[in-house]
């Protein structure tokens, strides 16, 4: 592993999968649960799967799919330049340039990105709140990652179909409160919703995510499955959530 | 209360909520949980409400909500004629005559059944499978009750839309397979999807029903909550469902 060139304020994360590392910036947007849970609720994809990341980020799903999948090809797009050339610093790092690559771009622009029908695959954990709502005391690549502001759910959707062949899939996680959104534009852009997954801190909670994944040109037949239930009451990870974070410890900082 | 005439394959069952009791035919189709979740979930309905039970039944909701909400007037529509005659004995026979009224008819014809903006809340546990999909072994008024003959979700939405005030609710109970039908619907009718609640046969299942609560002309924003869990591990009921159902015993045959 060649040595790594950090910037200010970013730090190396291990993630504790074959060897696998993140330059994660402190002060802009670390990764997450959310993450995690999609790049496991994702990993079903198939071998030599060409696979597309609509906001892409630091790279964390392409980093976990890459460990978590066998021979996938993986783009990420991400239209913050600074935060796209430090996830491309991540590939390098973990010398996985045969298989990840990113693409600084607006997904808006999707058709001057990627080919038409070039992906079996989408993954998307895109911003779960609308413009205009939401605290302000973010920075502002916190603000891009987690608002509307560059681009929205119906960009999100646009482009997958766009990107997708036939009979792809997309895996997407959101907040339970966009559900409605999510579904109403997967079936407007013809990418079926197949099936739902919630996600419920404890037992006995109301879920704080929702994985979704759809199939573009898919069949009407929606299946909700068991809700993924993170915490037990003492507190502790369900033995679900010690399954999908391969044993390993959790950081504080990144729920 | 009255003498109860009885026809054949008819029994009167105890609702075991304020001495109200229920005729039902053997042959046809009996009330299961989905009917005690629905007006559970719904007996939020305020005082002096006009409420619609879109497909009503033998009126096991309407009878319910005469039991759990105060001085509310519950109109139920049903296309079997045979189905509503005995629910309006049913009604007749708890002397609720001015409290529940059924009404015999198509909800494709909602025009020239109620007025147009006449009901606070709308109610209804429509047929949840498509036409020409499930068993084929049930009689032609379960298939009815079950199947999308006589109305689809559309019609039976289209219809709420009509007959519900401006900030009116609609109250559903149906598959999950069927949510992204609801809310795309719902959403094209202007009935915003506002609440959410999977029911889960126990802890750790997939959910099997699903209640929505939606607001004609209501804002943007999705509330999905806890699921309900039906079943202990041990088989017997949760805390919640012996409160939904009063503490009285279930029978297994109208599971």
């Amino acid at each position: 592993m060649e040595q790594v060139k950090l910037k200010e304020n970013e730090r190396v994360d291990d993630l504790e999968l074959k060897g696998l590392k993140i330059i994660q910036n402190k002060k802009a947007f670390c990764y997450g649960i959310d993450s995690v849970l999609l790049s496991d609720f994702s990993k079903e994809i198939k071998m030599n799967s060409k696979v597309l990341d609509l906001g892409a980020g630091n790279g964390i799903i392409g980093l976990l799919l890459c460990g978590k999948t066998e021979n996938t090809n993986i783009v990420g797009i991400e239209i913050q330049k600074e935060i796209c050339e430090m996830a491309s610093r991540s590939i390098s790092y973990n010398k996985l340039q045969n298989r990840f690559k990113m693409i600084d771009g607006d997904i808006k622009n999707i058709k001057d990105l990627v080919q038409k029908e070039e992906f079996d695959a989408v993954v998307t954990n895109p911003p779960y709140k609308k413009e205009n709502t939401g605290l302000k005391n973010e920075s502002e690549t916190q603000i891009i990652a987690r608002h509307e502001v560059k681009c929205n759910l119906e960009d999100i959707i646009s482009a997958s179909f766009y990107a997708l062949k036939e009979k792809g899939n997309l895996y997407m996680i959101n907040r339970p409160e966009r559900l409605t959104d999510c579904l109403v534009l997967l079936r407007k852009y013809k990418i079926e919703p197949k099936i739902i997954r919630l996600v419920q801190p404890k037992k006995g909670n109301k879920p704080n995510l929702v994985l979704i994944k759809a199939c573009k040109y898919g069949g009407e037949f929606l299946q909700v499955k068991e809700p993924i239930i993170v915490y037990n009451e003492d507190g502790s990870y369900t033995d679900e959530l010690l399954k999908i974070y391969g044993g390993r410890k959790w950081r504080e900082n990144y729920i």
